[in-house]
């Protein structure tokens, strides 16, 4: 920043680790956890730092949030219709109520639940795999209302296509659905047909099984897709594991214990979300300029 | 190629089409099929060739298939130990039944299914689909074996973002997998962990909810991703929709009609899954060279 | 095209050669030509198509010909005022004489030369040349005028950077220049700073030393590159060389005989500049958008 | 770093500016220095950080050299044999005298010229420069020995386009030459073909005018290039210049004075060189793996 604005020049974010824990990490030097990326980061480097889960740690996730906020200040100047909330819509098997759905809920619990009732659940659930020592999943949902029409592109650099590749890239996410997702399998074709009608200020959809994209291209919809955050595996009951020399063993892991990581998958994913939609604005802007097509 | 031998050439491939059908596009020329790429191309370009779906259309997939087949040629050469299976897991509400599962009967029917009974009874609903002019949505799932643990990386060029991505392009695809995938939500940090003792050829896991991937970095299991594939909008029921000038109208597609495009995406999930690989094998080799870290 | 408009799908561009002359390739196929890329192709794969020079071959640079050709349409659509020109400034070691410099000379002689005189000189310095069989190299000269202000970036993705990338890339390149160029070394400060002045259409500069370029980002300007082609190695007089498999000998290269390949490098040239214009609008725009910064 | 090893994360430098002088910045906050980038980059982002030449400033150059630190590391690891040298081969007119290049001598003058004979010249020259507030161009060579054959491709990524881009990519960097460079225009065929003929270790040649690439990949000879850099525009006579608001007036540039930045290029220019044969050495191993095509 310089006399008030930004001068054209890369932007670089550091943060400052300054809430690390001296402690032993004997056990996880040596050994590897099941379910953490210990293990192939070793098979790959042939080397690993064990302290805090190293290059594999997402604390890396904080750099995300800072990215996404530099993306918000940009879209609110470019696309100031863009807004993007990010929720959780189940914990464990306890998915949200999409007929409670109200997005003034997500500030009133710790869960960012857009469902008073399930937060209520979620917060016993959570209470007892804390006590037990143990971990669960998690699905979060981000939507992106005020859109253009228009981003993404047909073949090469499709909206989905870096959405998924966007969410996957957030540690411990193993699957990413856009609109209807998973369930698109079990649709008729007469079910994901979003109906068109005109409206006053452009095309208007009955429904959004496509979650705001239709080949690789937004809609002008509000964009929809949802993650799923495995448990994480720093969990207190032994697992049969190996060590770096090769010898069977088991391990637990003491130390911060965090019953549910999918809860602050939230604000990442919101930022994966927002990086997103600027860099397609700008690609947009860059190919077709300020007068994209018109339906009417 | 020359002499028997490739020449270090970029490789083209031509594919032409030899089946073009000379029919009436008045009805798709003017109006947009909901659920299809019709409008957003529109939105986006402010043009667009409807002859058969022009850019949108799926036969762009011959393209990956064909590069599949190259990508298949050089593993062959540089990891001969890796195959690649793809199959459908589920159509429509239908899924396998995974107590049958069975490769060996994927080549037994038009479905690539790997279970036998699932296939009798898709048979019989397909048929059904297919009388009354409607669709449905797929499951297909793509299984790599003998991929070496150590490809990918831990935070950019991510083994499973780049999966991700690959699947997610393929035209119709709403959603991705890796291993648990959605499931993963519902696992406890117990069920997750997939545990490791030491085989006679290295570390060897008790279960791959990781689908073979921990950190963006392959580890040595099979790689398991599953994409679900919407149904096509080419129905006979008529839906709700409007011209390119803005009329509200409606409309039926006639000319091919396919019930469950998901069975023609089990080639092309193959095909992407087989361009991941080598181009993270090539990326691995130059990053890493031939001696990575070994365990034991 | 599609009803008269690109439908903004990748515009595919496929060169048949049809003036392939079925001849005996013996030497060439055993023997590499000294200052020709057989070698090089060579030790990196182990293996070469050395019909008409394989993948090394200048009938490469077709390609760049006509990609350029749709860069110059779009440029035509976006940038109007632009326009690249090309032209021989030196044949060995005979320069054109700036003070007869005359664009509209050009296409008057065979050798794109901007001074007549220079032209004459040219004719009967290459006819002894093809006499004796032997070849000489050039030094080409690309303009484009009209070129807006503000295009480039200060650090990645310079002008000046992908020019020269470009123009080194084509084939027998050896060196470009920017501006003054090699020159630049000899200038005081002085001489070199451009003096500005406010125009009525904005800065006015008095001399144009810089090339259009300053800091990676254009002024403006006329952009000035100019590149040296090196002599083919296809030459009648044998040199020492190398079999395939080792053994010192001699060649000589009969066929096609070509005395000054620069001549053909002048279009070549032009289009390489046509694209990183094109390419440096698009990031132009997407970057800045339509409002760039305004002296005055 | 971990216990004595690199952990396969990214490498971060960060430099602080610890000689920042606090001056007044009234006259360059206003006025553009011709010559400078300071106008193109406002004329670009309509904004511009005016303390000390903000991003178009130098000091990113330092940046540069600690990047090629790290790439001199790695190559010192994987290909051990690999020696880059830069020297300054000409201050304004004066060039050295290629029958006294010694470059022993580089280390014994402030210029690293590999001329006794020339340090001496420049030296008075140089002095007259500073008394008189002017400045002048340089001309650096760097040369990388040992670099095996076959880094590069025929294409894209060719090694000297690479070379090049890199070279210009440098501040005030206005031309790049590889091997013979801008006289290769003036040789023929004959003289251009460096011959070759077999040694005990492979091919040898009888001269370098390629500057060890040809078409693109490295022939194993050395790699020489050669850039000319420009006068800095910081100079005490006055200049005709305008303001930001658009108006006419004069300029002179007081503070750090450097009457020949070329000097300073020379470490900048061996860290491009040693960032990109390491980048080309990876590609290539990539690509190729460790057994490239053998003569003989």
């Amino acid at each position: 920043m310089f006399e008030g604005r930004t001068t054209g020049t890369p932007i670089q974010l550091l943060i400052r680790n300054t809430d690390q824990r001296s402690k032993d990490y004997g056990d996880i030097a040596e050994k590897f956890r099941p379910g953490h990326a210990d293990i192939t980061y070793f098979q790959k480097y042939g080397n690993r730092d064990y302290r805090g889960g190293g290059r594999s740690s997402a604390r890396e996730t904080a750099a995300r949030v800072a990215a996404g906020g530099v993306a918000r200040a940009a879209l609110a100047a470019l696309l100031p219709d863009v807004k993007i909330t990010g929720y959780m819509v189940q914990m464990g098997p306890h998915k949200i109520d999409r007929t409670n759905f109200d997005l003034a809920q997500i500030e009133e619990n710790p869960f960012w639940a857009p469902d008073a009732t399930a937060a209520e659940k979620w917060d016993g659930y959570l209470s007892q795999l804390r006590k037990s020592g143990s971990s669960v999943g998690a699905v979060v949902e981000v939507m992106a209302s005020g859109v253009p029409a228009g981003l993404g592109a047909p073949v090469y650099a499709k909206l989905d296509t870096d959405i998924a590749a966007a969410m996957m890239s957030i540690n411990a996410v193993k699957a990413v659905e856009i609109g209807a997702g998973m369930e698109a399998a079990t649709l008729t074709g007469e079910e994901n047909a979003d109906e068109i009608t005109m409206g006053p200020d452009g095309p208007e959809f009955s429904s959004n099984h496509a979650g705001g994209i239709l080949g690789g291209i937004s809609t002008g919809q509000d964009l929809v897709s949802r993650f799923a955050v495995k448990p994480t595996s720093s969990i207190l009951t032994p697992r049969k594991t190996i060590t770096k020399s090769g010898e069977n063993t088991e391990i637990i892991t003491k130390g911060r214990h965090d019953p549910c990581v999918g809860i602050r998958a939230v604000p990442v994913g919101e930022a994966m979300m927002a990086c997103v939609i600027l860099d397609h604005y700008l690609l947009h802007r860059g190919q077709i300029g300020e007068n994209p097509g018109k339906i009417g």
